[in-house]
């Protein structure tokens, strides 16, 4: 709990440690003094006390609000997860909370054999000398493709922060397909798919996905030291080919992305309109922005020609700054003043709004798309004036959900709290009604929340029922493992007035952005067809070692419990292509292939075809054998690979 | 459901969709007549009918059964989890079935950096390049030191199949400290640490890990084709060293091992006593065995050189073969006779038998330890004798674990069930006591169980409240995810006469063996200290950027947020090896350190150090930033590295 008149911290009605609150906000705050985020006086809130919250019992934990599914029961909703630094995505059940895949796109995974197959390696990218050129990476946000408002089930992407990587995820067989790195940035954070073509109105479905950098670097990147001439971009990927389509040099950076219903504008908050290196720089200044984009401006300037290169990119680059943008009836961006520093854009799904939270600011901005639009027109005089509302929530606001019922709920960092607020009440009291009370409620999550997402918040189909909040801190939530804390992911029941927190989950650091959707939104195969791959071997007696040359193909298939070769023989110096195809067709029956010292490992799921390439440098007797559990005589599953001398 | 008479499987009361038990029983024997594991008749069965399963509510999940811990209660035991080919350890809080941590060993984690800094790679084990040896593994059993028959929170360790690698968990950091890969084996599978010196009674606690190999090579492995000549060995690794220190050449192949709680004896089942290439050959034979170690003597005759070497290994090899143990007296091993391909062998908590589960065959054996020593020692005439009972316990009886109340629960993979049983009544039923119904209690699992483990079961305080078991297929339980889905790990109360199902838990695949244990057995350190590096940079003055001739040293210290240095400048070509010490003494204040474009991030927790070396070979300017989330100003928190031409 926070004082609100005299901004100290107080003790809050924890069932276990005292302080634990106050400990927490002096360590999120060590060494800087956030004069700024000072929440003088919370306005505008209503009277209901903030909900009790910690190990406070959750009521009644069955029936239609339950978290708790008993065996056999099915979730509701699906989850697609961001998995931050361990740079893969992660598909919840939901409400239950329970992980039920991790989809390996930037980084290598043993038990898929991502990275180890042939196929996984052309996708994630290669060295010339075959090895990975990334190990590493850095997924931070996450949303899936839309047709007329609502998810439709193609495609989902995610980006690597990192290496500038941005990686699309087929929801039909839930695996990465393709991955393109953008060229000229740095710190590429934000991402969003657009939600119809802001021309065509045939094309009511995604077919461009917007990524914005935060890390302004040199243009080409040289070793300049002048970080005033460092610039961010904003770029353009398209959905079906994934490649760059086009990109907007801007001032300041880019941080989070948000698209408009129509088609017609993305955005992105900028924290460093300041372009510091340094944080103090960075906060130097008491207003930044949310930048909005003209996407049918933007593509009709590249189609006439009106771009430039950078170094060796051939993406065209149209020009978005400041000074080149001034004329609202040519402009292709607006710069749109926000409090210090924001942190998270959000669409609202009554297609009006994007709301931009203050982080260094207590406050949320409403902005109001049609107004922009006005500006674009000519029809709004001062772009500022867009803004809706500006009103003070709680400290340190980052990221913003919806329930599609008028209220917005907003993950204070600093207060370790989700705050429930009304839109429109927000208008109404930032226009002068001081008697609108749009604060509604207030929970004490644990501890200092990241982002939150609400069931179907990101379409127009919003339902308010559950939403989760990812916490960067545990601290004492579970048993102790050691220095390394799991992050802890709350779920909580809005379908009422008041939240009710309903269950803690540990994930392994560190998840970000989530979406939640309905389980009926997804068609997902739950098995391959063998003509998916070229490369498929369709019938066992196609099996065999093939020599040409010092190149030798192995053509192998799997059928519970053998594989169709049970000796493979090859020289030393080989270099070796195994291709197994598993022929059997039952769902769930899949098989593994690992070959000892060869350092290969991978699996294939029914009627799956992959492959390995390597130099059978070792010579002598190496039992391959199935390392997924397929059958009661999965243990003698095996075949030899012999190298002979 | 499984009918006992006419052994057909028949309708089982399943909530949603008709015959899939059917289906999954046809499928796990596709290809195969498993006649001798028809249970014509099932013996000894208590007149309790089987419990129904599916989706039956867990009745009323709250209070001290409760599986659902409500929002900051802590769980009450630890479960260490083997990762299967994903390749890492787990650590669970029982019984929310949480997994609160994934501990890289064997494989890269990119949320760590394992793999990606100095220090863990040294661990893991590089190529002359400086690559990575391996990046796949297979983990399967995990197991922890021990104390007076209970553990003792000092160490667990962990297989790795592929490679034939043994990692030990440091369970203060929960952390990997070492990897070991043993010479002249493959498929090192079972693994169990000794819990006693079997001659010194001071040493009262582990010192020992033994080690059983499954693929039989030629020794030293050449591509011999012929596989009767290929062998498997039972290896010792010291626990304090992780060095092996001798081998034992025995007759057939190892599958999991086991150890008495006197120290004097250690196990392996014996599924290919053929010595057979393929798995028709493998399961030729109607009996296998259960192979017994006399420590003891085994390192006496070391003592005494009576040892070999094998190829450029050093470690001691003496002869375990049937042929040169046929004198009891001078005997190093025992062969007991146990039914066709036995998978599993466990100690029971009163400390005086193993149990052989069958597979293939639908009995358990119990051998009973003391005649086995009696054996040794001239005492009993034939070792079979030992076999205190081999009953009949259901189709494809695989894992047992126990309640400390004389109770065995035995997982069946072919009947999908976890069965209870008595061990004195079974044994009393072999001896002729027709009337004793040992088997207590059925239950239906989903689907395909494989390992099991009751809290506390592998110690002397075995506590009979909770099992887990980890089911090899999903199917339909969570919603679909595509080809592969989640492996199913169940959670049962054991608490009473009855086995009640609680809970279904989705997991990466794909886990195998795991321990269960109170909360109170473990300390683990929530921060480290500084001096547990000996690189630790100790005080921000001494950062900087140091160089010798090419080689460029850059120390460097985090406090959210900021990073000591802000410019870090090198020069193309250079090799820099860049340390970083987490100065933020705080719990569960962690930052992250990640290079664009360099494939660097790791992680330090609070008061670490890790190191990174690379060469600097790309111009330009690349923003290190903190990739994990610590602070208001996280997002600012950065330091430039320019690397000039």
């Amino acid at each position: 709990m926070h004082d609100a008149i005299n901004n100290k911290p107080v003790d809050s009605p924890e069932p276990r440690g005292l302080g634990r609150r106050h400990f927490i906000n002096s360590a999120a705050l060590a060494g800087l003094a956030l004069g700024a985020a000072a929440c003088a006086e919370k306005k505008g809130e209503a009277a209901a006390p903030a909900a009790a919250s910690g190990a406070t019992p959750a009521a009644g934990d069955h029936g239609a609000n339950a978290t708790h599914l008993k065996p056999g029961e099915l979730d509701t909703y699906y989850g697609l997860w961001s998995g931050g630094h361990t740079g893969d995505m992660r598909v919840l059940g939901l409400p239950s909370g329970r992980e039920l895949l991790r989809i390996p796109c930037f980084v290598p995974d043993a038990l898929v054999g991502w990275g180890i197959t042939n196929e996984s390696k052309a996708i994630m990218g290669t060295r010339p000398d075959g090895s990975l050129r990334y190990t590493v990476a850095d997924t931070h946000h996450t949303h899936a493709s839309y047709k007329d408002g609502d998810y439709d089930g193609r495609y989902a992407w995610i980006n690597d922060k990192i290496n500038s990587r941005i990686a699309r995820i087929r929801l039909d067989h839930f695996v990465c397909d393709k991955i393109t790195q953008l060229p000229n940035v740095q710190g590429f954070h934000g991402i969003f798919p657009d939600k119809r073509d802001p021309v065509d109105p045939a094309i009511n479905y995604t077919t461009r996905v917007f990524c914005g950098s935060e890390f302004g670097i040199p243009l080409p990147n040289t070793a300049t030291e002048d970080h005033t001439q460092y610039r961010s971009m904003f770029s353009c990927v398209d959905a079906e080919t994934m490649e760059v389509r086009w990109q907007v040099l801007l001032d300041g950076n880019c941080d989070l992305a948000a698209t408009s219903y129509d088609g017609k504008l993305a955005a992105t908050n900028q924290y460093n309109t300041e372009n510091g290196a340094r944080f103090e720089d960075m906060m130097s200044a008491e207003r930044d922005a949310c930048l909005f984009f003209n996407i049918a401006r933007i593509e009709a300037a590249i189609k006439d020609g009106s771009f430039k290169t950078i170094g060796k990119s051939k993406v065209p680059v149209v020009d978005g700054t400041r000074a080149a943008n001034k004329d609202p009836r040519t402009a292709l961006t607006a710069y749109v003043s926000v409090p210090k520093n924001p942190h998270g854009v959000n669409a609202s799904p009554d297609q009006k709004y994007f709301i931009c939270a203050g982080k260094l600011s207590p406050t949320a901005s409403v902005i109001e798309l049609a107004k922009v639009l006005d500006w674009f027109d000519g029809k709004l005089e001062k772009i500022d004036d867009a803004v809706a509302a500006e009103v003070e929530i709680g400290l340190g606001p980052l990221h913003t959900a919806f329930d599609g019922r008028g209220n917005a709920y907003t993950t204070l960092f600093l207060d370790s709290q989700v705050v429930k607020w009304n839109v429109e009440k927000a208008i109404a009291f930032h226009k002068g009604d001081k008697n609108a009370k749009y604060v509604v409620d207030r929970i004490d999550v644990h501890y200092q929340p990241g982002h939150l997402n609400a069931s179907q918040s990101e379409t127009v189909n919003a339902d308010g029922k559950w939403l989760a909040v990812g916490c960067k801190f545990s601290k004492d939530r579970y048993l102790p493992v050691g220095p390394l804390h799991a992050e802890n992911e709350q779920i909580i029941d809005i379908s009422g007035e008041k939240m009710v927190l309903k269950a803690d989950h540990p994930v392994r650091g560190e998840p970000h952005d989530f979406i939640i959707f309905k389980r009926e939104l997804l068609k997902p195969k739950q098995t391959y067809a063998l003509d998916d791959f070229p490369n498929a071997i369709k019938d066992p007696k196609e099996s065999g070692v093939f020599r040409q040359g010092r190149k030798v193909t192995v053509k192998v298939t799997s059928q519970a419990p053998t594989f169709s070769l049970r000796e493979i023989k090859v020289k030393k110096g080989d270099e070796v292509t195994l291709i197994l195809t598993n022929l059997d067709k039952i769902e769930d029956l899949t098989h593994g292939f690992a070959i000892p010292n060869y350092n290969v490992n991978f699996i294939v799921n029914p009627l799956e075809t992959k492959s390995v390439t390597f130099i059978a440098d070792e010579v002598g007797v190496f039992w391959c054998y199935c390392t997924h559990f397929c059958h009661a005589l999965h243990l003698e599953m095996r075949s030899r690979l012999i190298v002979e001398a």
